[in-house]
Protein backbone atom coordinates (compact mmCIF):
# COMPACT_ATOMS: atom_id res chain seq x y z
CA UNK A 1 0.00 0.00 0.00
CA UNK A 2 0.85 3.35 -0.74
CA UNK A 3 1.39 5.74 2.41
CA UNK A 4 3.25 8.63 1.93
CA UNK A 5 5.67 10.93 -0.78
CA UNK A 6 9.07 9.32 -0.67
CA UNK A 7 10.54 12.41 -2.12
CA UNK A 8 10.36 14.34 -4.91
CA UNK A 9 13.36 14.51 -7.11
CA UNK A 10 14.79 17.76 -9.39
CA UNK A 11 17.12 17.60 -11.50
CA UNK A 12 19.93 20.15 -11.56
CA UNK A 13 23.52 21.21 -12.97
CA UNK A 14 25.28 22.27 -9.93
CA UNK A 15 24.05 20.79 -7.00
CA UNK A 16 25.89 23.07 -4.45
CA UNK A 17 24.55 25.75 -6.27
CA UNK A 18 20.64 24.29 -5.86
CA UNK A 19 21.45 23.59 -1.95
CA UNK A 20 22.50 27.22 -1.75
CA UNK A 21 19.28 28.60 -2.98
CA UNK A 22 17.01 26.68 -1.14
CA UNK A 23 19.07 28.03 1.57
CA UNK A 24 19.43 31.51 0.43
CA UNK A 25 15.78 32.02 -1.01
CA UNK A 26 13.73 29.24 1.43
CA UNK A 27 15.67 29.10 4.34
CA UNK A 28 15.58 25.25 4.12
CA UNK A 29 18.94 23.37 5.05
CA UNK A 30 19.78 19.94 2.89
CA UNK A 31 20.61 17.00 5.66
CA UNK A 32 23.22 15.03 3.85
CA UNK A 33 24.34 14.00 -0.05
CA UNK A 34 24.92 11.08 -1.31
CA UNK A 35 26.79 9.41 -4.62
CA UNK A 36 24.39 6.37 -5.60
CA UNK A 37 26.52 4.95 -8.31
CA UNK A 38 24.15 2.86 -10.34
CA UNK A 39 22.00 5.86 -11.32
CA UNK A 40 25.60 7.98 -11.74
CA UNK A 41 24.05 11.13 -9.76
CA UNK A 42 25.45 12.94 -6.45
CA UNK A 43 22.02 13.55 -4.30
CA UNK A 44 21.28 16.43 -1.78
CA UNK A 45 18.38 15.50 0.58
CA UNK A 46 15.97 18.62 1.98
CA UNK A 47 13.91 17.10 4.64
CA UNK A 48 10.21 19.37 4.64
CA UNK A 49 7.37 17.33 6.81
CA UNK A 50 7.35 13.96 6.25
CA UNK A 51 8.86 14.25 2.93
CA UNK A 52 12.06 15.59 0.95
CA UNK A 53 13.29 17.06 -1.77
CA UNK A 54 15.90 15.24 -3.66
CA UNK A 55 18.35 17.61 -5.96
CA UNK A 56 20.12 15.51 -8.46
CA UNK A 57 23.39 16.27 -10.85
CA UNK A 58 24.57 13.51 -12.64
CA UNK A 59 28.15 12.51 -12.53
CA UNK A 60 28.55 10.57 -16.18
CA UNK A 61 27.00 12.17 -19.39
CA UNK A 62 25.09 8.58 -19.94
CA UNK A 63 23.31 8.81 -17.09
CA UNK A 64 19.71 9.57 -17.59
CA UNK A 65 19.29 12.42 -15.41
CA UNK A 66 22.17 13.85 -17.81
CA UNK A 67 20.04 12.57 -20.60
CA UNK A 68 16.87 14.63 -19.45
CA UNK A 69 18.90 18.27 -18.31
CA UNK A 70 20.09 17.91 -21.90
CA UNK A 71 16.46 17.18 -23.57
CA UNK A 72 14.51 19.36 -20.63
CA UNK A 73 16.46 21.44 -18.75
CA UNK A 74 16.52 21.68 -15.02
CA UNK A 75 13.18 20.80 -13.34
CA UNK A 76 11.38 18.53 -11.78
CA UNK A 77 12.28 15.29 -12.63
CA UNK A 78 9.82 12.60 -10.62
CA UNK A 79 8.17 11.78 -8.07
CA UNK A 80 8.69 8.91 -5.38
CA UNK A 81 5.67 6.96 -3.67
CA UNK A 82 6.64 5.25 -0.19
CA UNK A 83 5.00 1.92 -0.31
CA UNK A 84 5.29 -1.36 2.07
CA UNK A 85 5.68 -3.63 -0.82
CA UNK A 86 7.11 -2.72 -3.96
CA UNK A 87 6.87 -6.17 -5.37
CA UNK A 88 3.14 -6.05 -5.09
CA UNK A 89 2.33 -2.83 -6.02
CA UNK A 90 4.68 -3.02 -9.36
CA UNK A 91 2.26 -6.05 -10.75
CA UNK A 92 -0.78 -3.85 -9.38
CA UNK A 93 0.43 -0.93 -11.28
CA UNK A 94 0.92 -3.11 -14.56
CA UNK A 95 -2.68 -5.06 -14.00
CA UNK A 96 -3.99 -1.18 -13.46
CA UNK A 97 -2.57 -0.61 -16.89
CA UNK A 98 0.70 0.62 -16.30
CA UNK A 99 3.61 0.33 -18.13
CA UNK A 100 6.73 -0.61 -16.12
CA UNK A 101 10.13 0.43 -16.48
CA UNK A 102 11.29 -2.06 -14.15
CA UNK A 103 9.34 -5.37 -14.08
CA UNK A 104 10.75 -5.94 -10.51
CA UNK A 105 12.14 -4.47 -7.68
CA UNK A 106 15.92 -3.41 -7.69
CA UNK A 107 18.34 -1.94 -4.92
CA UNK A 108 17.87 2.14 -4.95
CA UNK A 109 19.73 4.22 -2.81
CA UNK A 110 20.31 3.65 1.62
CA UNK A 111 18.99 0.21 1.77
CA UNK A 112 15.74 0.87 -0.52
CA UNK A 113 14.05 -1.78 -2.99
CA UNK A 114 12.57 0.72 -6.10
CA UNK A 115 10.94 0.73 -9.35
CA UNK A 116 10.20 2.54 -11.75
CA UNK A 117 6.49 3.36 -13.60
CA UNK A 118 6.89 4.78 -17.18
CA UNK A 119 5.65 8.69 -17.30
CA UNK A 120 3.68 7.47 -20.80
CA UNK A 121 1.30 5.72 -18.19
CA UNK A 122 0.67 8.50 -15.98
CA UNK A 123 0.49 11.96 -17.30
CA UNK A 124 3.94 12.69 -18.35
CA UNK A 125 5.03 12.46 -14.66
CA UNK A 126 8.07 9.92 -14.04
CA UNK A 127 6.70 7.80 -10.68
CA UNK A 128 8.84 5.49 -8.62
CA UNK A 129 7.90 3.14 -6.51
CA UNK A 130 9.66 3.08 -2.88
CA UNK A 131 10.12 0.54 -0.18
CA UNK A 132 12.13 1.01 3.10
CA UNK A 133 13.84 -1.94 3.91
CA UNK A 134 15.67 -1.11 6.93
CA UNK A 135 18.77 -2.20 5.38
CA UNK A 136 21.30 0.93 5.24
CA UNK A 137 24.49 -0.98 3.33
CA UNK A 138 25.78 2.53 2.82
CA UNK B 1 8.68 29.62 8.14
CA UNK B 2 8.26 27.03 5.54
CA UNK B 3 7.04 23.42 7.68
CA UNK B 4 6.44 21.48 4.45
CA UNK B 5 5.27 20.43 1.47
CA UNK B 6 2.01 21.71 0.69
CA UNK B 7 1.24 20.21 -3.02
CA UNK B 8 2.51 19.58 -5.71
CA UNK B 9 1.03 19.94 -8.61
CA UNK B 10 0.59 18.20 -12.23
CA UNK B 11 -0.78 19.48 -15.41
CA UNK B 12 -3.25 17.53 -17.26
CA UNK B 13 -5.23 17.37 -20.52
CA UNK B 14 -8.14 15.09 -18.81
CA UNK B 15 -8.80 15.69 -15.02
CA UNK B 16 -10.91 12.64 -15.19
CA UNK B 17 -8.41 10.11 -17.11
CA UNK B 18 -5.88 11.23 -14.91
CA UNK B 19 -8.10 10.65 -11.47
CA UNK B 20 -8.66 7.66 -13.16
CA UNK B 21 -5.10 6.35 -13.89
CA UNK B 22 -4.05 7.13 -10.11
CA UNK B 23 -6.78 4.83 -8.70
CA UNK B 24 -6.72 2.44 -11.27
CA UNK B 25 -2.52 2.26 -11.12
CA UNK B 26 -1.91 3.08 -7.77
CA UNK B 27 -4.90 2.61 -5.42
CA UNK B 28 -4.69 6.27 -4.90
CA UNK B 29 -8.32 8.17 -4.21
CA UNK B 30 -9.06 11.80 -4.83
CA UNK B 31 -10.74 13.41 -1.80
CA UNK B 32 -12.48 15.84 -4.03
CA UNK B 33 -12.56 18.43 -6.85
CA UNK B 34 -13.01 22.16 -7.20
CA UNK B 35 -12.89 24.63 -9.91
CA UNK B 36 -10.33 27.99 -9.28
CA UNK B 37 -11.79 30.86 -11.30
CA UNK B 38 -8.53 33.18 -10.27
CA UNK B 39 -6.19 30.52 -12.08
CA UNK B 40 -8.61 29.06 -14.95
CA UNK B 41 -8.66 25.65 -13.54
CA UNK B 42 -9.88 22.20 -12.69
CA UNK B 43 -8.11 20.71 -9.69
CA UNK B 44 -8.28 17.51 -8.16
CA UNK B 45 -7.08 16.24 -4.85
CA UNK B 46 -5.32 13.35 -3.84
CA UNK B 47 -4.10 12.99 0.06
CA UNK B 48 -0.98 11.50 0.49
CA UNK B 49 1.09 11.53 4.30
CA UNK B 50 1.31 15.48 4.91
CA UNK B 51 0.94 16.43 1.31
CA UNK B 52 -1.16 15.87 -1.20
CA UNK B 53 -0.77 15.62 -5.37
CA UNK B 54 -3.06 18.09 -7.25
CA UNK B 55 -4.20 17.82 -10.35
CA UNK B 56 -4.70 20.54 -12.94
CA UNK B 57 -6.54 21.04 -16.02
CA UNK B 58 -6.96 24.09 -17.41
CA UNK B 59 -10.80 25.55 -18.29
CA UNK B 60 -9.68 28.30 -20.54
CA UNK B 61 -6.97 28.40 -23.76
CA UNK B 62 -5.84 31.74 -21.59
CA UNK B 63 -5.09 29.51 -18.63
CA UNK B 64 -1.13 29.70 -17.41
CA UNK B 65 -1.09 25.63 -17.04
CA UNK B 66 -2.61 25.37 -20.85
CA UNK B 67 0.05 27.36 -22.20
CA UNK B 68 2.33 25.20 -19.79
CA UNK B 69 0.76 22.18 -22.05
CA UNK B 70 1.11 23.34 -25.04
CA UNK B 71 5.04 23.86 -24.69
CA UNK B 72 5.84 21.21 -22.07
CA UNK B 73 2.75 18.59 -22.84
CA UNK B 74 1.27 16.77 -19.26
CA UNK B 75 3.60 16.81 -16.08
CA UNK B 76 4.93 18.20 -13.07
CA UNK B 77 3.97 22.06 -13.02
CA UNK B 78 4.70 23.43 -9.46
CA UNK B 79 5.96 22.81 -5.81
CA UNK B 80 3.94 24.20 -3.04
CA UNK B 81 5.66 24.89 -0.12
CA UNK B 82 3.40 25.48 3.60
CA UNK B 83 4.59 28.45 5.49
CA UNK B 84 3.30 30.49 8.53
CA UNK B 85 3.77 33.61 6.51
CA UNK B 86 3.67 34.01 3.06
CA UNK B 87 4.70 37.76 3.31
CA UNK B 88 7.50 37.75 5.27
CA UNK B 89 8.88 34.50 3.31
CA UNK B 90 8.34 36.29 -0.22
CA UNK B 91 9.91 39.22 0.91
CA UNK B 92 13.22 36.53 1.90
CA UNK B 93 13.01 35.14 -0.89
CA UNK B 94 13.63 37.98 -3.31
CA UNK B 95 16.17 39.20 -0.20
CA UNK B 96 17.62 35.57 -0.98
CA UNK B 97 18.32 36.58 -4.38
CA UNK B 98 14.93 34.82 -5.90
CA UNK B 99 13.07 37.00 -8.99
CA UNK B 100 9.13 36.84 -7.86
CA UNK B 101 6.58 36.24 -10.20
CA UNK B 102 3.86 37.70 -6.97
CA UNK B 103 5.24 40.50 -4.81
CA UNK B 104 2.89 40.28 -2.45
CA UNK B 105 0.64 37.24 -1.35
CA UNK B 106 -2.74 36.79 -3.07
CA UNK B 107 -5.66 34.73 -2.62
CA UNK B 108 -5.33 31.50 -3.87
CA UNK B 109 -8.20 28.31 -3.50
CA UNK B 110 -9.95 27.55 -0.09
CA UNK B 111 -9.01 30.21 1.47
CA UNK B 112 -5.06 30.19 1.35
CA UNK B 113 -2.96 33.19 0.57
CA UNK B 114 -0.05 32.27 -1.99
CA UNK B 115 3.06 33.77 -4.05
CA UNK B 116 4.80 32.20 -6.71
CA UNK B 117 8.76 32.26 -7.04
CA UNK B 118 9.89 32.25 -10.36
CA UNK B 119 11.50 28.96 -11.68
CA UNK B 120 14.60 31.09 -13.40
CA UNK B 121 15.58 31.42 -10.05
CA UNK B 122 15.21 28.26 -8.64
CA UNK B 123 17.02 26.13 -11.36
CA UNK B 124 13.88 25.44 -13.63
CA UNK B 125 11.48 24.77 -10.64
CA UNK B 126 8.36 26.80 -10.42
CA UNK B 127 7.66 27.35 -6.31
CA UNK B 128 4.58 28.40 -4.73
CA UNK B 129 4.46 29.36 -1.08
CA UNK B 130 0.85 29.17 0.80
CA UNK B 131 -0.16 30.06 4.01
CA UNK B 132 -3.27 28.35 4.75
CA UNK B 133 -5.35 31.10 6.57
CA UNK B 134 -8.31 29.31 8.46
CA UNK B 135 -11.22 31.06 5.69
CA UNK B 136 -12.90 28.57 3.82
CA UNK B 137 -14.78 31.29 1.22
CA UNK B 138 -16.10 28.56 -1.01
Amino acid sequence: MITKVNHIGIAVKDLDAAVKTLKDVFGLEAAGTQEVESQKVKVAFVPLGDTRIELLQPTSEDSAVAKFLVSRGEGMHHIALETDDVAGDLKKAEEGGARLIDKEPRPGAHGTMVGFVHPKSTFGVLLELVEETGKHSS
